[in-house]
C-alpha cells in the first residue's frame, strides 16, 4: 500500500542486500523504523516483541525465517534435523495465531522436498515469496467480497457516511497488502463510498490508535480513534453500521480468537442488533479444533506492557508508568468471540456463516475431519 | 480512610485556614497534591477538570461550592438572585452525574431557610457538612449491605480468593469515605474475607490503574490492573465471582450511566452468569426519568484526553501521543447499562432489584409521581 506516495508492505526481500525486512510496527505511527532480520534469532525476537505482528504477517515472518534460518548456516542446508528444531523454535515464538504454524509448515515442506544444497535455499525463498503473494491476493479477494456487504448498507444510507468500527490492527500492516477488516473498508473507499471508521484504541499496546489509525490517514480515510470501552455506547445511539475485525485463530465451529475485547465488542453488536463480521484468509482457521474457549491458548504477555504506555514526547518516543509502581497487571492477549455472536466470515473464497456448516461449504477441500 | 497511616478525605473544611481543601486527583498516584477552593470559579474548575471526580464526591463539592460562593461575596449573602446564578453555574460544570445538582439544592434550600447575613454563610457550611457526613455514612451502609453479598460468595469458595471485578473509581476518592463500588470490598477484607480486585484500568483517564489500585493498595488489599479490554476474557474462565460497579445517575427503572465501558461489562457478565451489582447512595438516583439511554445527557469531553495519556517518567508527570497526531478522537465518557443486565442494587437502605418496582419499595418516601 502507498505510504507518502511510496508502496510499502510490511515485510519484503530486498533482492539488492538480500536480506529480510520488515518495519518495525513497535514505534509507528512515530517513526518509520526500518529492520533487517539476518538470523533465526531476529526473526523469533521480531514476532515475540511484535516488531511484526497481525496473524498473517506473523505467518509470512514465520515462512521467511525458514529462508533465515538455511541462510544463516548455509553450511548444514541438507541438515533436516537441525531444520527442524530452528522450525520448531519459530512456531512456538507467539502462541495463538495458528498462521505461525501454517507459514513455517509450508516452507519446511517445500525445502524437505527440494534437492540439496543451494536448490533447498532457494526453495525455502521461493516458498516464503509465495506465501506473502498469496496472503496479499488473499486479502484483496477478501476486500472484493467484503466491498458487496459495506455497498448494501451504503445504499440504505442513502448518501450519509457508512460508520464501520474495527478492533486492533488487521490491516495492511498486520498482513501484506489491504489487510483483512480493512480490506473491504479500502475496496469501498475506492469505489467511491461514504466511509467512516471507528478505531479501538486496543489496549494495552494500541494497535488501533497507532497503526490502524495511521494506515487509514495514510490512505486518506476518515475515521475517529474511541477508546475499546465506547463502542457499546455508539452502538445504542445507532452510531455503528457494521463491525468488521480479524482473527488469529478461528475454530472449523466458527470461534474466533482475536484481540482482547473483540469478545465485549460482539456482545454489544449482538445487543443492538448491528452485523459482526470477521475477515479471515483461510490460513487463519485451525481445522483440528471445535471449542475456542476450551482449545485455543492464550497467550499472557509481560504486565509491563499494561502498566508502561508508549507514545511521543517532545521529538522522542517515551514510555509512562500510569498505576502506581506496586499494582501488579495481568496481560492476557486475546479472547475468544463464540461463534454464535458472529454474523459471517468474509473469507478470499468468499463469505460464509460462522459455523461449521458454513465453513465447511466453502472449504471443503481444507476441512479434516476429526 | 487511611493513607500511610494518615485519616483522608477527598474533601474537607480547614477550620484552621477556613478553607474548602481537596486531593487534586489529576496526579494521583504520583503525586498527592491538596488544592485549595477559595473561590466559586476554582469549585467549576475543580469539577470541570476532574480534579475532583466521582458523583458523591461531585455532589458534596457543588455543596460546599455554594458556602465558597456565599463567603467569597460576602457582601452580598442576602441576594438570592445573585446566589441562584451562582448555584445554576455550579449545577452546570458537569451534565451527568445527578448528584451535583442534589448537592448544591440541599445547601440553597437551608441557605434561603436562614436568617440574614452571616447565618446564611454559616447555614450553608453546615448544609454542606451535612451533605459530606450523609454520604460518608451511607457509603459505611452500603458496605455493610454489599458485605452480606461477598460473605456470601466466600462461603461457597471456601478459602479460595472471592474475585471482584470493578471498572473506573467508585472508591472513597469518588465519595468521601469507603465509597460505592469499593464499599463492600473494604468491609469484606476488614471482616477477613479473602478478597482479590480485578481493577478495570478505565480509559481514557484510567481512574481505575491510578485510583482504584492506589486505594486499595494502600489499604492493602489484593488487586490486579487489567486493561478494559480484559473483562470478558476473565468472565469466560471463571475467574471472576462478582461485578460491582458505581453509577453517576440512575433512572426510577434502573437504568445506570456508569463510566463509559460499564455496559460492555454488564454484557460480559450476563453472557456467562455472573452477578453484576450497583452500589449507589440513593442521591444518585434522578427520580424524574425512566429511559437511561434516551434521557441521561452523556457528557462529551475533549478528545485530548483520549489522544494524550498521562503518567510518571522520570520523577515527573508527563503527558504522551498515541495516535496520529492528525487523527481525531472521541470522547463519550459515560455509558447506561439498561436495568435488565443489572442484578441488583446495594443501597444505602439495602439490596433491591433494578427495576422500579424494587427502588419504589425501598425509597418509596423519595419516588416521584411521573
Amino acid at each position: 500500500m502507498k505510504v507518502d506516495g511510496k508502496n510499502m508492505r510490511p515485510i519484503w526481500f530486498n533482492r539488492d542486500t538480500r536480506t529480510v525486512q520488515v518495519i518495525d510496527q513497535r514505534f509507528l505511527p512515530h517513526q518509520m523504523i526500518i529492520k533487517d532480520l539476518p538470523t533465526v534469532d531476529a526473526v523469533i525476537h521480531a514476532i515475540k516483541e511484535m516488531v511484526v505482528r497481525g496473524a498473517p504477517l506473523i505467518g509470512a515472518t514465520g515462512a521467511f525465517g525458514v529462508y533465515v534460518a538455511l541462510k544463516e548456516n548455509n553450511s548444514r542446508p541438507e541438515d533436516d534435523l537441525w531444520l527442524s528444531g530452528q522450525c520448531d523454535r519459530l512456531r512456538s515464538a507467539r502462541p495463538t495465531a495458528t498462521n505461525l504454524c501454517w507459514g513455517v509448515d509450508r516452507v519446511q515442506t517445500a525445502v524437505s522436498k527440494a534437492s540439496a544444497g543451494d536448490a533447498r535455499i532457494q526453495a525455502a525463498l521461493d516458498q516464503a515469496l509465495a506465501v506473502a503473494e498469496e496472503e496479499a491476493v488473499n486479502c484483496r479477494k477478501i476486500g472484493e467480497f467484503g466491498l458487496e456487504l459495506i455497498s448494501d448498507i451504503a445504499v440504505q444510507k442513502n448518501g450519509q457516511p457508512v460508520n464501520i468500527l474495527t478492533h486492533c490492527n488487521a490491516g495492511w500492516l498486520a498482513c501484506i497488502e489491504y489487510g483483512t477488516a480493512t480490506a473491504p473498508i479500502y475496496a469501498a473507499f475506492d469505489a467511491g463510498i461514504n466511509v467512516h471508521v471507528w478505531v479501538d484504541e486496543t489496549r494495552p499496546l494500541n494497535q488501533g490508535a497507532r497503526l490502524t489509525a495511521w494506515e487509514l490517514g495514510k490512505h486518506g480515510i476518515a475515521h475517529t480513534v474511541i477508546t475499546d470501552n465506547a463502542g457499546g455506547h455508539l452502538m445504542q445511539h445507532n452510531l455503528v453500521d457494521l463491525v468488521i475485525v480479524g482473527t488469529d485463530r478461528t475454530t472449523r465451529a466458527g470461534d474466533v480468537a482475536n484481540k482482547i475485547g473483540t469478545y465485549l465488542k460482539a456482545l454489544a453488536a449482538k445487543d443492538n442488533n448491528i452485523p459482526f463480521y470477521v475477515a479471515l484468509p483461510s490460513s487463519t482457521f485451525d481445522w483440528s479444533i471445535t471449542d475456542g474457549i476450551a482449545d485455543i491458548p492464550i497467550e499472557e504477555r509481560d504486565q509491563d506492557e499494561i502498566r508502561y504506555i508508549q507514545g511521543w514526547c517532545k521529538g522522542k518516543i517515551t514510555q509512562v508508568l500510569v498505576p502506581p509502581l506496586k499494582s501488579p497487571a495481568a496481560n492476557h492477549a486475546f479472547d475468544v468471540t463464540p461463534a454464535r455472536l458472529v454474523t459471517g466470515f468474509i473469507t478470499e473464497r468468499g463469505m460464509c456463516d460462522a459455523s461449521e456448516k458454513g465453513i465447511k461449504a466453502l472449504f471443503s477441500d481444507k476441512f479434516t475431519t476429526k
